[in-house]
């Protein structure tokens, strides 16, 4: 089963959208998008009556809130009804789920609370935002990380994962792990930022690998010509 | 709602001023500016009636007195005004507030007493000089700094933070963390300097994220050409 | 003697085959296709009535036999046979095996596990995916993995090892440990990714080591161009 | 106020002279000059009946005072007045103020007593060669540094720090901390070497960024081209 | 005295063939040929009636004699001789040599009895595969090979020590410590290899440090053009 | 005083020769000429009288004989005189002086007893292969090398340190340290070497900091061309 990305332009890059209940990995530089991208996964989700689950270590409800309130996909909106359960690690409610960080962490306790909250709400759609605060949250070392993403890789959810990174080949775990990457491109070309998205790998289905223009737009991040598009 | 940045032809590029209450990185070599701009952000905010946290880790009172009385944009005569509490890391006051470096610090504290102070003094306005001598005052390890940023997003002001950066792709996890970043260019051409300024990022607001020529001026760092600005 | 590695057009630049009873490193970036190409040789071992085991610490079986189900080459078929063994490491009886990550590992226990399991079943190919995995679940430091290479070597199945790898150049101690390495490249050009496969290493027979271009069809991954191949 | 180095050419950079009792710092490769520029400085000093306080953890004071000898700028004649001390850290006097390397090393110690020392004897000049070597009195770690160099830009002496570093690019932290960067630039074109002096960094005044020629001539470093200098 | 490296063409490029009873270091990336040259330098020993050690870590005897024997040089056949002695590291032999790995091991145990084994049976060659290898028999730490390698050159016998080193500038201390470097390349170019071999360091002798070409024929590998040569 | 480098062409680059009693680095790659060179240094020393220490810890007595006895600068002769005092660091000899590597390494200890021998014997020249082989003789970090080099300065011998260097922008602290450094070059041009010299640096004398061609000649190394030297 495909499942849509709510990127307009973007499911016809991974032929028809994103196969469901896998983990995907959403990269690139600070600025290009991933946060948007996947706040309109999230809103596509709720849309469509599927429960979600948003855990940012980033911003608080309210911050996401106004930021995407700025496009049109809904997602501040969405947030406030009962298909969204966001999660603000930094909150109280998420200092009790994930332990206060620096006093009592207990990294296979994350991945069991983390699994288990996705498995008995039924959880459809996942988005962590973001690897940086994973391993703030996690011990150090790769070995939790590896252990937490192959057990998000077990759930049923479909899930993106945030994970910054500057080089589009300077890989990390999370990326061969995975069972899809897409890059946000931000470079700087004649003096200014040229943006572009990129699908680096997707398990199962066939993919257009070329790097795509991709713009903001009102209704958020936007694949290939706008002008072209029909909404 | 957004705030001016004080920078004469700055906040063209983030669609009219840095959205308020939010935490920015102001990135760049050594020599590149980033105090300056720093201090006009500063400057502006006192005059306009707000409450300014300016916290150095790198200059006295006097020391950053003289360097921007140079100027005409004011951060001389502003920092005698009560809206202006300058907090010199090194001073006693400083070492009351932060704790002596190598003895007794505890990064909570620092952490707990910053945004406490900011909180009950209803500071407007916040500069942070800079990333590398919080490093010095915190514990070592990324955990404190992400600690202390995610804190400060969370506080009422809007706050600059300066971080040490040579290269613009090199990024360190407070250009993740912030909610936007501006990079000021110093990079040598044709045997020369030529600097430049530029937005890679800002949540929540359509920015131009092409490198603008920047000056320093009589008035402080002027981006854009000089000619066409009005005063 | 010589064995089928069952990507059409493959074997033709390694002098028919590879050359049986020893371990091969198959590298490249995310999304090269290196899981498809072991599934090529793992199908066409079973095709052949040999005996298969095959190590995923990247997948459950159901989502290896849904991922190559998409192609024609049969690995979904076999994997329902007894010819295939298909070990995932994080499933119970993986565990069993490897014991559990982080608890009770016992690194020259795995390796004797293995290279007993291979010998005492009379196995004729073994796929391990990944390296990356393998370091998760051994002892750290490159001696166990040496360790374990070497006693794969000395075993009579043929053993293809997924190492992921960015740079073909960034060699690991695996690709010098090989009897042979199979680059898969994935790199960018004109805004686009061309694909390739070059063997950079075989020893004792003749190789050709010019890149080859190829494609993922219906079949699988397709070395040369696809209209000159006869199916 | 601004006080001259001593090297002909270079004030004109710097609006005049180096802002007075401030840090700076001198950079480049072995060979590029930073003795030089900083001898010529001290013995500027020295000239105009200031107190300079010299000291070198690479030459004893006849070492100097041989090299320095063959240029006509003094610093040899200079060395044997009451204007200038030399504290050599591994003669018995030195070894007296920084402690035996390796033995008993007290890094607040070291801080307390060279400041002690500028601040009683009214320093006027002080030049520390170099950073490699305070790394070497001091502690590991980046924070004695910082704090001796904070320290330091405290005091009413103007300090010059010869800082070894090869790519003007790589930045430390002590290039960040001072109030002015100068770095000698000796590089390669076409089977030779050019000789350059850049000024990076200069707080509170107008400076040029552009490279300028440099070259070594009878009464030392020079800036720009001698023909056109009048002396 | 000067000895025969057993592979045709390369003589000439050191002046009539490496200078007896010294240490030299055969480096290159995977694939490019190093066994082989070795193997051609054993087997012309044995023809010569030397006696020959060849010490692998990376082949079983009959691995060696599989991949050697597909050339026409013979060592296939010295292998069953009295005139080579094979030893086998992963090999019980080979373990009451070296000591278990990751059990008991004593570096300079392992120094002794090899110079003891090498001095005692009046070696004339002696082959290493590898250093990586070695590495993992010796302790960490470069001290226990820069002792092992010092006392190999002390011994009687002429030594090929195989390196495995990607980049031909990279060098590591056994380049430094031996007393010839030879390099096998294979680079890309044009989509495909090139092979070439080339003489970087030779100690009291004359040298061509051109890059040769070198090629994989019936006798082995082969420099220069195969065309010319008479056999 | 400047004393002759023994090598034809070289004294003309640094005003006509070493200035005495001071520590200068000969850096380079592996088989770049750097033995070459500093052996001529102390058969010229012995030639004119002078009592020269040479300190190898990469050759035996005799290994340094053979391979400089091809020449006809005569340190071959000069080692059997009693000018030449040779201490080979793995010899008996050599073992009693420095102490047994890994055993009992006393690291001021080594410092004080070799400048105690150069100074009661009164040694005029010394030779040092190679710092790699001093940090292996040391204790590690870089202040027991520090230490001794700063002791070596202040002895009045005049002092070549063989220092191991591949880019001549990679400086380690001998090179800032060193009163000068030599580089010698061996790099890849159209297929082959090109071997050059270069003086970087040279404290106290005027240089010709261009590359010079070099080669290797029957009288060892020749800088400039050979057609145009008298002998």
């Amino acid at each position: 089963m495909q499942i849509s990305s709510g990127v307009p332009g973007f499911d016809g890059l991974v032929d028809g959208g994103f196969p469901a209940e896998r983990l995907y990995v959403v990269s690139g530089p600070p600025g290009s998008g991933k946060t948007t991208f996947c706040s309109q996964f999230a809103a596509n989700g709720a849309k469509n009556g599927e429960d979600v689950l948003y855990v940012s270590m980033h911003e608080t409800k309210e911050g996401i809130r106004e930021d995407m309130g700025s496009y049109e996909f809904g997602f501040d909106r969405a947030l406030d009804t009962d298909r969204v359960t966001f999660l603000d690690s930094f909150s109280s409610d998420g200092r009790r789920f994930f332990g206060l960080p620096g006093e009592r962490r207990d990294s296979s306790g994350v991945t069991n609370r983390l699994t288990g909250f996705i498995n008995s709400r039924d959880i459809d759609r996942v988005v962590f935002d973001s690897t940086m605060l994973l391993r703030f949250l996690l011990d150090d070392g790769e070995d939790t990380m590896i252990q937490l993403l192959s057990s998000l890789k077990r759930c049923s959810a479909t899930t993106l994962l945030i994970s910054e990174m500057t080089d589009p080949s300077a890989y990390s775990e999370e990326h061969y792990l995975a069972h899809g990457v897409v890059f946000l491109h931000n470079y700087l070309e004649d003096d200014g930022m040229r943006r572009g998205i990129q699908v680096l790998k997707m398990r199962g289905t066939g993919i257009d690998t070329d790097i795509q223009d991709v713009e903001f737009t009102d209704e958020g991040l936007h694949v290939g010509s706008a002008a072209t598009l029909t909404h």
